[in-house]
C-alpha cells in the first residue's frame, strides 16, 4: 500500500494512471525501473505512476524515492540499463519549489500548464571532493593535459581561450519509444561545430552531463541548472520547443566556456562516435577524482603569487558584485513577469473592448438610417478593427521582446546563484590559511606545506579572477545583445501601432 | 436637535462646521438662507452646515430639505434674496447616486477627492404642465413670435436654424464674497458671440437656467443635466477649471440648439444688460405657462399631416435607436474608465520599475570595475531614463485623449438619458389618440376635437423628427471630431514612445 503525495495526470496512450494527492494505491511492481512503479487504485484500475509521487507504507516517513532503490541504486549500477529509462531521473530528487523556475514559468506561461516538478541537483559538491585541508595541500595530477593555465590579459587574469570557439546546435526533437512501445521519450540531435556530425541525446543525458560538470567544476565555475524538469505535458509541442530552446541556451553557454568546453566529459557528450565509446567515456567520467575543490590543483597561473589579504579583498569585491547583480536581475525578472501578465491579460482585453465599442457605435449609427453618415460609420468600423488588431499585437508582443529579456535574466540568475558557493570555497580556504601558524604548531602541517598553501590560495584567486573576467565579458556581450533586441522589438511595436492608428485616423473627415 | 445624515468637511475660513454621519447637533438658526443652517455640536462648536445634511427631530422621517421650507419656499419667494445665496441649491434635492456622474468622476479623477453630492433635478415636468388630454386640445398661444416652425429639409423635418449660429465663452472664474465675507462663491464671466459683452453668473444661475429649460422644453428636447454639484473642494483650482470646462460644453450645446438658443429665457441669461432687466426677465420666465407638453402647441410644420400609425412607428424607431446608442455609450464609458485607471495607475508604475531596473543594472555594472564597458553602462542608463520618461508620458496621456472621449460620451449619456421621457410623452399621446372614439362616445370630446387631436399628434411627431435630425447631425459632427482628436493624440503618443526608444537603442553597440 502507498499514499499519493501529489496529483499526477496520466499522459494519454502511455500506460500511465492518473492519481490524486491523499489517495491510497496498491503497489503492484516496484521493479519497472526508470522511476516508475505499477500501481492499482481503489477502483481496480492499473497503471504506471512516478515513484516519487508515492509514500510507501502509510504513515511512514520515507517516500519511494528515499529508499536505497533511489539515487544510490542509480549511482551503483555500472551497466547502462538505466540509461534507457524514459523517466528523467524523477526518482533522484525531492520535490520542492524553486523560485528561479517560478520566474521562468511566468515568462513562458508554462506555470499554468499544470503541476511542474522542480528538481534541484545544485548541491555543493564537497561531499564527493576532499576536505579543504586536503585539497589545499594536494599535489597537482601527473597528466599535464588536464592543467588549467591562467594568463594575464588586458583585463587581468584570463583562461586559455581556444582559437576557434566551440558551438553546437540542438535540433529535430523526435518522440521515441522503448519497452515495446510501453514508454516514450524525446530524443534531440546535438551537432557540434567542430565535427558537424549529429549525436542523439535525451534530456536525461543532458542532466547527466550537468551533474558531471557540477561535480567537477562547481567549486570554481558557475554551472547553472538545466531548464526545469516537468512531469506532465512532456509531449506537448510547445513544451518540447521551449525545453529545446533552453537546452540550446544552456549548451551554447557551456560551449562558450573555455574550461568546460575543453573538458573530456563535455567533448565526449558532443563528439562520441558510437555506443561503445560513449559507454567507456561515461564510466571514465563517473570515476574522475579531480572533482570539487580538487580542481584548483590544476590551476597554473603565469603571474606572481598573491598575498592572502589581496585574495580576501578580491573575493569580497566579487561577492558584493554578484550579490548586487543578483538583486537587480531578480527585480528585472519580477517586474518583467508582472508586465508580461498585464500585457497578455487585462491590457489586450481592454483594447479589444475599446475596439468592440467603436464597432458597436458604428453599427448603432448605421441603424439610425440618417442619410450621409457612411464616411463616419466606415471610419468607426475601421477604428474598431484597428483596436482589435492592436489587442492582438499587444498580447503577442511579450513573446517577441520580453521573453528574451526574461530568458537572459533567468540564465544570469542561474549563473549568479552559483557564485555564493564558489565564494564560500574561497573564503573557507582563506580561513584555513589565516590559521596556518596554529596548524603548524599543532603539527598538522609543516613549514613547507605553508608555502604550498599560500601558492594554492593564490592559484584559487587567479582562477576566480579568470572566471570573473570571463563572466564580465560574457555579461557585456549578453546584455548589449538582449537590450538591443528588446529595444528593437519595442520600437517596432510602438511604431506599428502608431502607423495603424494613423491609417485609422485618415478615414475620418477633416473638419 | 438634528441628526447628521452625511459627513461634511468645512471649507476653511468660511464659518463652516465639520460634522460626521450619525452625530447629533443642536440647530441654532434655520433662517440663515441659501440652504445653510447654523448648528452647535456636542462639544459646543458653532458653524454653518448644509441643511440637506441634517434630519431634524431624531427618529423622524423628514430631513430639513423635505420641510415646506425647502423647495416650496424657494419657489414661492418673489424677491431675489435667495439669488445671492452662496449655496448652490443644496437644499432643493435629495441625495442619491448618479451613475452618469460616476463615469465622469472616473474620467476626471474627481471621484477620489472626497464625497461629492450628486443631485438630479431631472424630473419629468408633467407636474407643472397640464394633463395629456388638455395639451392635446390646447389652442396655440396668441403670440406668433413664440411659434416653432418645422421645415422639411434634405434629411426630413428640421428646426429653423438661425443664419449665424450662437456661441458663448465662459471664462475668468473669480472667487467672490458676500454677507461681509462670511460666505464665498465662484463667479464666471459669460460672453455671447452676438453681444461680445460679458455677463456674470454663478453655478446657481446656470442651475436656474437649466431648470427653466427643462421645465419649458423637457417634453420635446433633451435638456441634459448640468455638471455635477459638489459640496467639498468647491474652491479647489482643479475643480473650478473642470466645472468651468463642463459648463462651457453644456452652454455650447445649448447655444447650438436652434429652439433653446432662440428662447427668451436663454437670451436673457446671455444678454441681460443690468440687474433690473435680469430680475424682470427672471420673474417672467418663472411665470411662463407654455411649459411641459404645452410646448407642442407651438409647433407649426410645413409638411402634410401624419397618420397616427406612422407617428407610432417613428417613435418606436427612435426609442430603439436611442436605447441602443445609450448601451454603447455606457460601454465606452465603462471601458474608458477602466482603461484610464490602468493607464494612470499600474501601467506607468511598471514602466518606472523597468526603467529603474535598467538604471540599477547600469550602476551595478559600473561597480564591477571591469574595463571598457562605459558604452554599455551609458546606454543602459539612457534606456532606464527613457522608460522612466515613458512612465510619465503614459500616466499623462489619458488627460490628452481619453478625457475628451469620456467627456463627449458623458455628454451624450446625459442627452440620451432625456429621450425615454420625451418618447413617453409621445407614446401617451399616441395612446390617447387611439382611444379617441371612446372619448367621443363618452362625450368627453367632440368630433372637431378629433381633427385637432390628429393634427396635434402629427405636430408632435414633426417635433420629434426635427429633434432627432438635430441630434443626428450633432452626433455625426461630435463623434467625427472626438474620434479624430482621440486618434491624433494616440498616434502622437505611440510615435513619441517609438522615437524615444529608437534614440535609446542607438546608444547600444551594434554587434
Amino acid at each position: 500500500m502507498a499514499q499519493v503525495l501529489y496529483d499526477f495526470s496520466a499522459e494519454p496512450g502511455n500506460n500511465e494512471l492518473s492519481i490524486r494527492e491523499g489517495e491510497t494505491v496498491t503497489v503492484l511492481d516496484q521493479t519497472v525501473g526508470g522511476g516508475w512503479v505499477q500501481v492499482q487504485n481503489a477502483v481496480g484500475q492499473n497503471g504506471l505512476v512516478p515513484e516519487g509521487y508515492l509514500q510507501v507504507g502509510i504513515g511512514g516517513g520515507a517516500s519511494v524515492s528515499d529508499t536505497p532503490d533511489g539515487r544510490d541504486r542509480l549511482g551503483a549500477v555500472e551497466d547502462d540499463d538505466d540509461w534507457d529509462d524514459d523517466w528523467d531521473d524523477q526518482s533522484e530528487a525531492g520535490y520542492h519549489g524553486n523560485d528561479q523556475v517560478d520566474g521562468e514559468g511566468g515568462a513562458s506561461g508554462q506555470g499554468t500548464q499544470g503541476p511542474s516538478v522542480k528538481i534541484s541537483l545544485n548541491k555543493f559538491p564537497f561531499s564527493k571532493g576532499p576536505s579543504p585541508e586536503v585539497f589545499l595541500l594536494a599535489k597537482p595530477p601527473a597528466n599535464s593535459r588536464d592543467r588549467l593555465p591562467v594568463y594575464v590579459g588586458e583585463v587581468g587574469p584570463v583562461w586559455f581561450y581556444p582559437s576557434s570557439p566551440l558551438d553546437c546546435v540542438i535540433a529535430d526533437p523526435k518522440k521515441e519509444s522503448k519497452l515495446y512501445g510501453l514508454k516514450s521519450f524525446i530524443e534531440y540531435q546535438v551537432t557540434a561545430s567542430t565535427t558537424n556530425r549529429p549525436v542523439n541525446h535525451r534530456y536525461k543525458h543532458f542532466d547527466w552531463l550537468y551533474e558531471r560538470l557540477l561535480e567537477k567544476f562547481g567549486s570554481a565555475l558557475p554551472i547553472p541548472s538545466l531548464p526545469d524538469k516537468q512531469v506532465t505535458g512532456r509531449f506537448d509541442d510547445d513544451f518540447i520547443r521551449r525545453r529545446m530552446e533552453r537546452l540550446q541556451a544552456w549548451m551554447s553557454r557551456m560551449c562558450r566556456h573555455p574550461v568546460v568546453s575543453q573538458s573530456d566529459v563535455f567533448q565526449l557528450f558532443l563528439t562520441y562516435r558510437d555506443e561503445r565509446e560513449w559507454k567507456a567515456g561515461k564510466r571514465k567520467a563517473e570515476k574522475d577524482e579531480t572533482v570539487g575543490p580538487m580542481i584548483f590543483s590544476l590551476i597554473e597561473p603565469e603571474a606572481a603569487e598573491l598575498d592572502p589579504t589581496e585574495v580576501e579583498q578580491r573575493c569580497e569585491h566579487y561577492s558584493r558584485f554578484t550579490k548586487s547583480m543578483d538583486d537587480v536581475v531578480r527585480e528585472l525578472l519580477n517586474v518583467g513577469t508582472t508586465h508580461w501578465k498585464r500585457c497578455t491579460g487585462p491590457l489586450p482585453k481592454e483594447y479589444e473592448r475599446i475596439g468592440r465599442a467603436f464597432t458597436n457605435l458604428s453599427t448603432v449609427f448605421i441603424s439610425s438610417k440618417y442619410p450621409g453618415e457612411e464616411t463616419l460609420t466606415d471610419a468607426l468600423t475601421a477604428a474598431g478593427k484597428t483596436y482589435e488588431e492592436i489587442a492582438l499585437i499587444v498580447a503577442e508582443q511579450p513573446q517577441k521582446d520580453l521573453l528574451f529579456l526574461l530568458e537572459t535574466n533567468s540564465e544570469y540568475k542561474g549563473l549568479l546563484g552559483c557564485f555564493p558557493e564558489i565564494i564560500t570555497v574561497h573564503k573557507s580556504a582563506v580561513d584555513k590559511v589565516k590559521d596556518v601558524d596554529r596548524l603548524i604548531s599543532s603539527g598538522k602541517i609543516n613549514t613547507s606545506d605553508k608555502k604550498l598553501l599560500n601558492q594554492r590560495i593564490s592559484h584559487m584567486s587567479y582562477s576566480l579572477q579568470a572566471e570573473m573576467n570571463h563572466f564580465h565579458s560574457n555579461r557585456i556581450y549578453d546584455y548589449n545583445r538582449v537590450m538591443r533586441l528588446y529595444l528593437e522589438q519595442q520600437v517596432t511595436f510602438y511604431q506599428q501601432i502608431a502607423d495603424k492608428l494613423r491609417a485609422a485616423l485618415s478615414q475620418f473627415t477633416t473638419l
